[in-house]
């Protein structure tokens, strides 16, 4: 049994998965679009406003703990994007009408838990968590956008398609690395962990049907785009 | 001896202030422009980042450590405003052609020392101090920013002048007093201490002559600007 089928708590060998009609043939690999399972606005916005939150108190502790101004100043332009995207996300909470606090407050304890396990033991443990939680939840958020009625499908995709922290938590990352080589087995095995925490928050925000021959190919996905992103650490996911 | 003087160490009683030919007329009361103590650009740009980079982190360690989602997205969007600041004065110290870890570097223990004896023993005081000091220093450095050469002297003063945190900070510690009456007391003995540590970092950025009655219309003036501000929190300064 994969790991990912263990996260959706399927103990059972695979069903054929159910032919969802209009939406693939008998025969063909099963598919799935994160727009199936988009909440609704106020839920959509007040989950992905929360956790870009998270992202951004990850990077402020990042930027509070950093050993040098140089890191501190390169910290503080990424935490300074994240809290951008933040900030738009509540500015679209706003105009829809809903209120930030109130529409945020639901999944205040599940993603307050999850940073408390994420945060790691050390400074490089908090920059890989920024790294990987965010990259994920920000790939799951645009993808799930996508299932939003417009304009807001495609504002909410633009905010968080900008990039983010990445760049600033590789560089970093990667030169740490590089200066001390064995930082590289301790960070893999930590960002191992991160994952499937990580898409237990992406799961928490699907609305509907949780199916897992259905929603799998979302979460492929996902890993696939994290795979890319550890590439880019010298980290094998 | 008032305690703006022994701030600067005076400990004999003051002498006539000197004249400085074509700033004042003998028998006018002794009057200083910041502008006089200006430094030189890369230093005022270091400092002053660096200095926005302590409020920003004052501010971040307020969302952490907020008590309910409301405060935490309050305190987020008053840290973006601070981060705003401080990432266009990075922008500056870019276009002016020096390297911002460089600039900022010489200010960074002075300024961490300052932080951590100011952070206070809870989030009240955390709060109070980032009212108090960033109101201050502020001012400060918007009225230091005149002697700066063209075109610096008006981006300067203007990046600073947009209100930051303290419209946030000043509605969250007024309605904790409203609350918690007891907390007046305490908050204001603690703004009061405050208020010497943030002088001496005021007064470490003068540059040139640091005659006591030479610069003690500076620091008189920004005295007025706190008080106006603990005013505002229902406090006496």
């Amino acid at each position: 049994m994969s790991w990912i089928a263990r996260l959706f708590g399927r103990t059972t060998p695979a069903a054929p998965a159910p032919t969802l009609p209009g939406r693939r043939e008998s025969g063909e690999t099963p598919r799935a679009d994160f727009a199936d399972f988009t909440p609704d606005l106020g839920a959509f916005l007040g989950h992905s406003a929360y956790v870009q939150l998270e992202v951004f108190e990850g990077l402020a502790r990042a930027v509070l703990a950093a050993p040098t101004v140089a890191d501190k100043e390169a910290l503080s332009r990424a935490a300074a994007r994240a809290l951008t995207k933040q900030q738009q996300l509540v500015e679209l909470i706003v105009r829809a009408k809903y209120q930030p606090a109130a529409v945020m407050e639901p999944f205040a304890p599940a993603i307050d838990a999850f940073k408390a396990t994420t945060t790691g033991n050390d400074w490089w443990e908090l920059l890989v968590s920024s790294y990987v939680t965010a990259g994920i939840l920000d790939d799951f958020f645009i993808g799930l956008a996508a299932g939003l009625p417009a304009p807001y499908a495609a504002e909410v995709a633009e905010i968080l398609s900008v990039p983010g922290a990445n760049d600033v938590l590789r560089d970093i990352v990667a030169g740490g690395i590089e200066r001390e080589p064995q930082l590289a087995h301790r960070l893999a095995l930590w960002a191992r962990r991160l994952v499937g925490d990580t898409l237990l928050v992406a799961r928490s925000a699907l609305a509907g049907e949780k199916d897992f021959d259905h929603v799998e190919p979302v979460f492929t996905e996902l890993i696939a785009g994290h795979s890319r992103r550890l590439d880019a650490l010298g980290l094998t996911a």
